[in-house]
């Protein structure tokens, strides 16, 4: 006989509650906590979350844990090198002991990191975000998350804690690599293709980090972020609200920062008032990692363990991560003393229990062996599949940003020198949250487990015609046609590399030196191609003038080094555009191009802020003609929609893609709004000669903004739409004019503008 | 017979109402702008504002303003080179002019700048605020005001624009200089003690820029300000209440910049909400120089000058400042179309003609000939006795930041050699707002007008018995027993200096290149003393460890040369004490002191943003020592207070002067909250062997904080009082437990932290 919370007719919050009926109040704090066995190794230097070894002193053992429930289990496959089929089965013999410990038998959740593929061994390592970002393709981000939540979801894990969508604001912070690029609409509708694949896979997707954690001073990580309330609502929080609203995320993270002084962890206003009332979450609430002891030992708001979970509880914070130490005995002993309401603790587990319902967790026929394992085969978690999206995401992410008198493609016959250290390493394609950068480093003895081509090797092999030698000095370079010059970051935790969670710079200069080895090679005679396999945009403008061709790459994965190589080649041609800015000059940051007239180059200050090669920048090796733009009425209600469209055709001799961005210009607001901002763009592939019509719908709606905090409104007047290959180079001007009465925006306002793209006759 | 307006038994208020109800709207409007006689100079390379060739397109005659009147006229000193007697006697003339073309003889206000000194040919050249702030001595700071002020009034000036109480919040930004540091309480005190001597010699003060302007993205002038309600209320609003409160500005300019969007000069909550309805200032509103059409041609939240007006007028802006453009004809356009209340004319045009009655300028007897000008005698603007206190300020302001195995005092048989490009210029010595820096550089021919001794000449005249040579490399300091190296700003306008308004610092290297001598003269034998003659603190870890002493001033003035030699030669014994951290790296920017621990060095960032000389940091020739640290009570209510003390002995064998510093530390808040921040300070002068007891009576408003938008409370909990010679030294803490029930807390509350110093008993 089932139980109620059992019965597969009744919804699962009805079984949720069903079940938090039963529970002593140790089991209810038992199902908001988690443990994360194999990380106790009481070292700062391998230290996977800030603080680990500080604030995690010593984990409880499992069997403690075990009478009373266990709500979480904390990245069984991401925290050390494990076999994937062995692990399989070990943790489903966890889940038998859990199940079978507890008085009913409830299951712990599984999470896993998973941002740039799962975040395991031998598991398949995409781009980094800030590639996916390049890519300008969601669909295709999609696809890639879908696979990459199989994977997991086949092992026994339910939730991943991607994607970020943190909107980069400060290339200097270590982990804009992490981001999706500077725009909040390319993040918002990029993320959400992510979040829609992982959760179609049956992943719980979160959604991290909430919120504002990439603004924060100098791009020093965790560092206070001085933010106002109009910033936060149009450039930070619109892609949580699209991929919420859009996507279907289950799950948020609370971010480690403060804003303004409140801590996000601790913040009623956003956590409840704005994720739950305003916006109509049902999902759970993370921490992010040890982020409720910090209310405690790095905000000082504060001033117990206890203390800490109050605050998080009430403002919330549902679960606690990655261990059980604010949510277990102090806020046990908070609410037995009743300092603590019980109604606190049972808002919480009843999300939780509501997403073990809807997980399949409560089903009587629950059982701990996920397919994968019930096969009796062997994991495989780089199948030929998986790598081939991963070598179309990479593909699509190189961007091509200067390219002179055709230095690319290079020749299959040329004599190529490779110089740079890190051109026949594994490490400047790889993102910090890949698991040979995250734990793999750790363990120097441990193969990598997936193949990976360097550079060097990829360039090699894609021309096989031409004399490809290594060089490490611009001495060794004499007698080539061409240097390939690589420079590139090393991903790592926390000082460990170059870039990576808190591996923030200073400033912008080319890491580890590399700059000065590029004086030396552009002081030669041989003409240069730089190419960047970096995550974050470098200052270039000290060689941009004596660069024969410039490539960027944002970490592009395993599959990365031959997506380079097939652009170096010409092979493929790039189609990937800038995400971020990538500045001139090594300081002078931050400086975005979301800024209003006043935050661009002006007379008021000697210092321009305009990059070298603006968002949205890329070339190819074909070309493009645009025509015809046109909007289908010159005015709009401030509820209405209209067509912008123009026609793209490719004018070269070889297939393409283009990419059309569509901005737009207010030039009189209630406040100072930028110059510039994305609404709509459209990845538009085109055979040599062949037209299409791209249309977008633009509504009213995309041209909101938030006067006043709370209030984000549509208000009538002169609008400019602009059609660009980037925001410095805009195609169009199409003037359209909003009429009607100002209209206030809610939750349910259109965030997107679709376009649709029309075989047309060629020019 | 006196009309009502000249009544000199009526209110200021009751007599301006009285003439307003005579005025019509072109007279009222008349009372709301100014003229700028010789600043159409039509081109970009000398606008001495912002924009000035672009908005300020064409000035109307005087003549044809006349027969309306005029409210202001701007800076008849401060424009070009004028002999202050003949311009004394042509301002006069001019307000004659005015007062004989108007219905009511009502004349012009005439503003100047004044930051350092009157900005005016010939007169004395003070030190920058920066240095003020170094000298941690606000009553002399007053004393020089007053005498900057009486000069003013002397030859016919009624108002300053100054002081700056900007809080430096990014050393980049080219206005630092202006800044008096990086902390609010220094700030408030020293500029309230500024705003003091001014309004004692009857000149108007003009607090500025009221607010944010120093907290724009990357340091950039005039770029967008991202802040919350929480940080400008604790960090950057207070200093402006105090010299509001306790020293009596009687006007207020708003600033150029927008916060979170909206612009200062647009914003009724920020000119009206707060300044006069919670604050109850009466004084006049005036706009930065065209900060008004700003709203248009910069911030996008006008259409049209009316526009720009009406925001302006109805935010609170009365006075359109350097001349009349939004608020004359579109203006009255705008009130003739009804689309602008008159009511809201008349409310500033009242303030104009209230603070012209308390000036005497509707004095039945009022006369244009000021005092100087009746004497028939020369003016002199740089008399012995502001010279003396130049030099007074200057020499307390000198900080010494480092002296190994004694390199300091030079010996007075050194051969000394004096390298830097800047050693024997004036520019070093000069801020942007002197006279020689501001205008001075358009006319090359122009005698400087004040006596400015360079280093190397005053340090040749210091050491007449030393050896003291010019050296241009490394080379040629073979064979002196020391070098010292002068490396400096030049400061100017708009990209014309390294140092100043609209000359903003992409990073903190040493300017001009001068870092790169400094590598080739300390990688010499001889030892190197670095002086810094800057505008902003700049890194100098790269060669920290391998200086024999340094030596920092903040343009120091017409007598600045001769403090600095001083310090060195050992005449007189340093007490400055640093108003900003001396950062150890380049990048990293903003860093300041005042950030809760997440804004400290920490595990989650690689980046230490620790300065290499912290704020409060200072050393001299003798030592302190700090004993018998005392509180008067362990407890004290949220609105009690409390003694803390303690006995500070000059222990070395010259006299000197210690700056002991109190820092509080609330170590459990409801926000997060500066680990320390300087609640009080005294300046304590010691003969050799003396001891002096120093109280200060901290009173628990001090440790009030904004952790609610609009409420400023002091709650109950642990505090700490730290006393330290520096933020980074703090040599004795005092715990203090605040009792009571929470208090909110009003602009009545106590913002200073007073200290008294009793001669003791030497140990």
């Amino acid at each position: 006989m089932n139980h109620p919370w059992q019965d597969p007719d009744r919804t699962p919050l009805a079984r949720a509650e069903a079940l938090l009926a039963q529970l002593t109040l140790e089991e209810k704090l038992a199902q908001l906590g988690s443990i994360w066995p194999g990380s106790d190794t009481g070292a700062e230097d391998t230290d996977v979350a800030p603080l680990q070894h500080q604030v995690s002193n010593g984990q409880p053992d499992l069997a403690d844990l075990l009478p009373h429930g266990l709500g979480q289990l904390t990245r069984p496959f991401g925290t050390l090198p494990v076999d994937p089929t062995e692990k399989a089965k070990l943790l489903a013999e966890d889940q038998r002991r859990i199940v079978a410990a507890g008085r009913f038998g409830i299951p712990a959740l599984a999470h896993e990191e998973c941002l740039t593929g799962f975040t395991a061994w031998q598991a398949t390592i995409f781009p980094t975000p800030l590639a996916w970002g390049a890519t300008f393709h969601p669909e295709l981000v999609e696809h890639a998350a879908r696979l990459i939540g199989e994977s997991m979801r086949s092992v026994g894990i339910h939730q991943g804690l991607s994607p970020v969508l943190d909107v980069a604001r400060d290339p200097r912070w270590g982990r804009t690599e992490e981001t999706i690029g500077e725009d909040p609409y390319l993040v918002a509708t990029v993320a959400t293709g992510y979040v829609r694949g992982l959760e179609s896979a049956g992943v719980v997707a979160t959604l991290k980090h909430f919120v504002g954690y990439s603004a924060s001073h100098a791009g020093r990580n965790h560092a206070p972020v001085a933010i106002g309330p109009r910033e936060l609502a149009d450039l930070l929080l619109p892609p949580f609200e699209l991929a919420l609203r859009d996507g279907g995320a289950r799950s948020v993270m609370a971010a480690y920062n403060d804003l303004d002084g409140v801590p996000a962890s601790a913040d009623p206003e956003l956590l409840t008032g704005l994720l739950r009332e305003e916006w109509g979450f049902t999902g759970t609430v993370v921490s992010d990692y040890f982020g409720i002891s910090f209310l405690e030992v790095n905000h000082g708001v504060a001033g117990s363990p206890g203390e800490a979970a109050a605050l998080a509880l009430a403002a919330g914070v549902d679960v606690e991560l990655p261990a059980q130490r604010a949510y277990g005995p102090p806020l046990l002993a908070a609410v037995r003393a009743g300092e603590v309401a019980e109604e606190l603790v049972d808002r919480s587990v009843l999300r939780v229990l509501t997403q073990k319902a809807e997980l399949g967790l409560l089903d009587a026929d629950y059982s701990p062996e996920p397919a994968a394992v019930c096969d009796g085969e062997r994991v495989d978690l780089d199948p030929p599949a998986m790598r081939a999206v991963a070598r179309q995401l990479a593909e699509e992410s190189v961007i091509l940003l200067a390219n002179r008198d055709g230095a690319l493609p290079l020749a299959d016959t040329a004599r190529i020198a490779v110089a740079g250290p890190l051109a026949d390493a594994v490490a400047p394609l790889l993102g910090c949250y890949t698991f040979p950068r995250h734990v793999g480093v750790q363990h120097p003895e441990l193969p990598l487990g997936v193949a990976v081509p360097t550079l060097f090797e990829a360039l090699a092999a894609e021309l096989p015609t031409a004399r490809v030698t290594r060089a490490t000095s611009a001495a060794e370079t004499a007698g080539a046609d061409v240097v390939v010059a690589v420079v590139g970051d090393r991903s790592g935790l926390f000082g460990r590399g170059t870039s990576g969670e808190g591996c923030d710079a200073a400033d912008l200069e080319l890491p580890d030196g590399q700059g000065a080895l590029l004086d030396e090679l552009v002081a030669g005679e041989v003409p240069v191609v730089l190419v960047a396999l970096t995550g974050r945009p470098y200052a270039l403008g000290r060689w941009a003038d004596r660069l024969a061709g410039v490539v960027q790459a944002f970490f592009p994965g395993e599959e990365g080094a031959g997506a380079v190589a097939g652009v170096l080649s010409g092979r493929l041609n790039p189609s990937g555009r800038l995400p971020i800015g990538v500045p001139r000059g090594s300081g002078g940051q931050p400086a975005n191009y979301l800024a209003p007239p006043l935050g661009q180059a002006g007379e008021a200050s000697n210092l321009d802020p305009t990059p070298l090669y603006p968002f949205g920048h890329g070339i190819g090796y074909t070309d493009f003609a645009w025509t015809d733009p046109a909007v289908s009425a010159a005015t709009v209600a401030t509820d209405g929609e209209v067509t912008v469209a123009l026609t793209v055709t490719n004018t070269g001799d070889r297939d393409g893609t283009e990419v059309v961005q569509l901005y737009l210009h207010d030039p009189v607001a209630r406040i100072a709004r930028p110059v510039n901002r994305l609404v709509g763009y459209a990845r538009v592939p085109l055979a040599a000669g062949a037209s299409a019509r791209v249309s977008f719908a633009f509504h009213a709606d995309l041209a909101g903004y938030t006067p006043t905090p709370g209030r984000r409104i549509v208000d009538p007047g002169a609008l400019e739409l602009r059609l660009g290959a980037s925001v410095a180079d805009l195609r169009h001007t199409l003037p359209l004019t909003v009429t009607g009465p100002e209209r206030r925006l809610g939750h349910d306002r259109r965030m997107t503008c679709p376009a649709t793209i029309t075989p047309a006759t060629g020019a």
